[in-house]
C-alpha cells in the first residue's frame, strides 16, 4: 500500500445519535476523498449506552461478574460499529465492521479494565487492500481464551492509538466534542488558548491532572510507537486542532503550557505521627490495598520526632480512606487524622520547565495577590501542583493563566 | 458425563424483563436441583429488542447492508445471555455466556436468514463438564469468514434443537408465552384443548398454518436428530406441556388433532386461461422470481381449451403480485385477473386422518351446516385447508373443532 494510513476515532458523544453518526460518516468520506488516503475508523458506543447497559445488568443482580459485564457492556460498540459501516455505504463508501474478535484485538484476562496485548493487523489490512474502510470497536478485546473484555472508561481511546500503531499508521485522529486541548478550561478563562502542539509529557501530565480529552495510555502508546496523534472537534474539524508531538517536534517551547485542575479529591491529614521507618509504608500499603488512589502526598512540620502527613484521595474514596488512617492511628501512635473535602488542585504544566526557573515563584506571587492561601505542593519535571481551598478553584485557575499568559502567542480564539 | 442433558430455550417475551430473566433462571436451577441434570440454556433478545435495532438501523440508512444489519441485531442476544448468566449466578448457579461465536455455531453466508451448518459442541462440552451452565445466544451463528449471521425470525428455536442435538441432549424444552399446543386457538374456541402429544407431521402443518408456536426448521432438526422436543409456559411451567414425539410413540392417534387459520392471505384468480403446457409455469416462476410466497393453488373449471387459476398470497403481497399476474394476461392470452382480500383459510390437521376416511366429508358438512361457502380446497396426507370468507372464519373454526371435538377426549383445561 503506496497510500497512506490513518485512524479516525469517534468517542461518545460524536456518535452519539443517527445524526451524528452520519456526520461523523461524512468526515470520514470527505478526508478519503480529498487526499486518497486509507482510513481505519474506531468508534465508542453511542453516548449514555454504557450507563445504561451496566444499569440493567445492576438491577438483574447488584454484583454482576465482570465477564458477563464485559460480555453485556460491549454490545454497545457493536451497534456504532455496524450503525457506521451502513452510514458510510450510505454515501459510497465500502465499509465493513470488525468487533474486537474480528480485528483480532487480544488484551490480558482483566474483565472490565483489560489492557491491549497485541492486535494482529491482517484482517484490516485486508480489509484495506480490498479497498473497504474497516470499522473497529474501540474499547474491547478478546483475552486468551476468546473471552470478552473491555478496556474501562476511556479505552476507546486506547484501541485508536493501538490500531494506528499496528498498521504502522501515518497518523491517529481523536474526534472529541472539543476543538483539541487548551491552555485551560476555556469554560473558566474566555481567554484560553487552542494549543496547536503540545508534547506526549505536557499531555500526560495534563491527562492526569484533570484534562479529560485523551485516555493516558492512549498518549503512552503514541509514545511508544511513534504515532502522530491529533485531537479536534467532530462538530467543529476546521476550527482547530491540537497535535500531540515529540517534545523536540514542538516548534515552541512555552514555559507553561497549560493551566489544570482538579475539585474531585479530598486531603486526608495524619498529626504528629512519630517518624519510625515503617510507619509511611504502613499507612500508603493500607490505603493500595483497599485501592484508595493517592495523588498528592507531603509531609510537614518534622520536628525530629513527630511529622504530619497529609495526602490527597478521590473525594468518593475519602470515607473509605479516613477510616483505614484512624485504624492506625493507635498503633502509629500519631495524635488523630482529619478530612479536608474543601479543597482543589491546581497546576501549571510545560515542558519548558525543564529550562527556565522561576516558574515556582511565579506561580505562588500570583495566587498570593489573589490572597489565595496554598495548603500542598507537590512538583514535578513539567508540573507544579498546589492544594487551595476550593471556594478559590476558578480565581486560582485563572490568576495562574494570566501569569504565564505572555509567554505565549494567541494562535486560535477559543470558544466563548 | 452420565448425567442428563437438556436445554431450556426461553423466547423474548420470556426474557422481556430483568425480573422475567430472573423467574427464567428460577426455572432452571429448579430443575438442576431437582433432577442433577445438566442445563444448557438459549435465550433469544428481550422483547422489543430486534425491533427497536432494526429500527436504529433504518433510521441510518433505507437499505441497510445485511452484514451490517446481523452485527447489530445479534447484539440483542448478546445482552440477554450476559444478564441469564448474571440472574444464575445471583442465585448459585455457576454459568458462562456464550456468544454464537463463542458456541461455535457455524451458519452458510445468508445473512438475516442464515441457516445453521454445524455446531462444533467442544466448548460448552467443557463447560458443561467444569460444573457450569452455558448459556447460549439463540438467532445468530458465525459463517466461514467469522461474519456475524442471524438465522432469521423464529430461529431461537433453531439454535435450541441444534444445540441438543450437537450435544446429543436428552431433550430440548422450548419455553413461550402458552401452555403448549392446543387443538385450536384457546382465544377462538373456549373449548380448546391442550395437547399432551402431537407427532413432527403434524406440528409442521399446524406450524406452518399459522400456529405460531414453534419454528418449523426446529420441528425438523428434533425430528432429525431424534431430539425429544416440548413446549410450554415461563409463567405457568406446571399448568401442562406439549411434546412433539415420533407419530409411532403417539399414545392415541385421533383423527384430527387440531384446527388452525390464517387470516393474513388474499386469493387471486386468473380467469379463462388458455390451456398451454407453459402457462402455470411462467405465471408462478415470475412470482418466484419476485419472491412471492405461494400457499394454496388450485385449478378449476376446465372446459378443455380454458382454465381458472386461483392461489393464495401472503396479503402483504397481494398489490405485488397481482400486478405481476396483470402483466402476464396479454401473453397468456387470458380474460383477466383478480385479487379477493376477504378471504380466510381454515384447516383440520391430524396424523389419523392416514388410516380414517370420511373426515373431507365431516369437514364440509361442519361447514354447510354453519351456512359457510368453500371457496378453495387443498389437501394433504394429514390435512385439509378450505378458504372461506374472512368475516366467517371465527364461526369456521369453532364449528370445525366441535365437529372432531368427540375424537379426543379433554386432558387438560384450556386457559379461558
Amino acid at each position: 500500500m503506496t497510500a497512506r494510513v490513518v485512524v479516525k476515532k469517534f468517542g461518545g458523544t460524536s456518535v452519539g445519535d443517527v445524526g451524528r453518526i452520519r456526520n461523523a460518516a461524512r468526515l470520514v468520506a470527505d478526508h478519503i476523498r480529498k487526499t486518497g488516503d486509507k482510513v481505519v475508523v474506531v468508534v465508542s458506543a453511542m453516548s449514555g449506552e454504557t450507563n445504561r447497559l451496566i444499569s440493567l445488568a445492576k438491577s438483574c443482580t447488584p454484583n454482576p461478574s465482570p465477564r458477563e459485564l464485559d460480555v453485556m457492556v460491549s454490545t454497545g460498540e457493536q451497534v456504532t460499529i455496524a450503525l457506521m459501516a451502513m452510514a458510510l455505504e450510505d454515501i459510497g463508501i465500502g465499509a465493513k465492521s470488525f468487533t474486537a474478535q474480528q480485528a483480532q484485538i487480544s488484551t490480558d484476562k482483566n474483565f472490565t479494565k483489560a489492557q491491549i496485548r497485541d492486535i494482529d493487523a491482517a484482517n484490516l489490512a485486508k480489509a484495506i487492500q480490498s479497498g473497504l474502510t474497516p470499522v473497529v470497536a474501540g474499547f474491547q478485546g478478546i483475552d486468551e481464551d476468546g473471552d470478552i473484555t473491555t478496556l474501562g472508561r476511556g479505552g476507546s481511546d486506547i484501541t485508536a492509538v493501538a490500531v494506528a500503531a499496528a498498521l504502522k499508521a501515518d497518523a491517529c485522529y481523536i474526534y472529541t466534542d472539543v476543538r483539541g486541548v487548551y491552555s485551560t478550561d476555556p469554560r473558566i478563562c474566555s481567554n484560553a488558548k487552542l494549543l496547536p502542539q503540545v508534547c506526549h509529557e505536557e499531555m500526560l501530565e495534563m491527562a492526569s491532572l484533570g484534562a479529560k480529552v485523551l485516555h493516558p495510555r492512549s498518549v503512552y502508546f503514541a509514545m511508544a510507537y511513534n504515532i502522530p496523534l491529533a485531537v479536534l472537534s467532530t462538530f467543529e474539524p476546521d476550527k482547530g486542532v491540537t497535535w500531540i508531538v515529540k517534545e523536540e517536534e514542538l516548534m515552541e517551547k512555552p514555559i507553561v503550557t497549560g493551566v489544570t485542575y482538579r475539585t474531585d479529591e479530598a486531603k486526608i491529614t495524619i498529626s504528629k505521627m512519630p517518624t519510625e521507618p515503617s510507619a509511611l509504608s504502613k499507612v500508603f500499603s493500607a490505603l493500595a490495598d483497599a485501592n484508595v488512589y493517592i495523588d498528592m502526598i507531603t509531609q510537614t512540620g518534622f520536628d525530629g520526632k513527630r511529622t504530619d502527613v497529609s495526602f490527597t484521595v478521590l473525594d468518593e474514596d475519602s470515607h473509605k480512606a479516613l477510616k483505614i488512617v484512624n485504624d492506625l492511628i493507635p498503633q502509629l501512635r500519631a495524635e488523630g487524622a482529619s478530612c479536608d473535602r474543601n479543597i482543589a488542585k491546581v497546576s501549571v504544566v510545560g515542558v519548558g520547565m525543564k529550562y527556565h526557573t522561576g516558574v515556582a515563584g511565579k506561580a505562588f506571587e500570583a495566587l498570593a495577590q489573589e490572597g489565595i492561601e496554598i495548603q500542598m505542593i507537590s512538583t514535578s519535571e513539567i508540573k507544579i501542583s498546589v492544594l487551595v481551598p476550593k471556594k478559590y478553584w476558578e480565581v486560582a485557575v485563572r490568576s495562574l493563566h494570566s501569569a504565564f499568559e505572555t509567554d505565549r502567542e494567541p494562535l486560535v480564539e477559543a470558544a466563548a
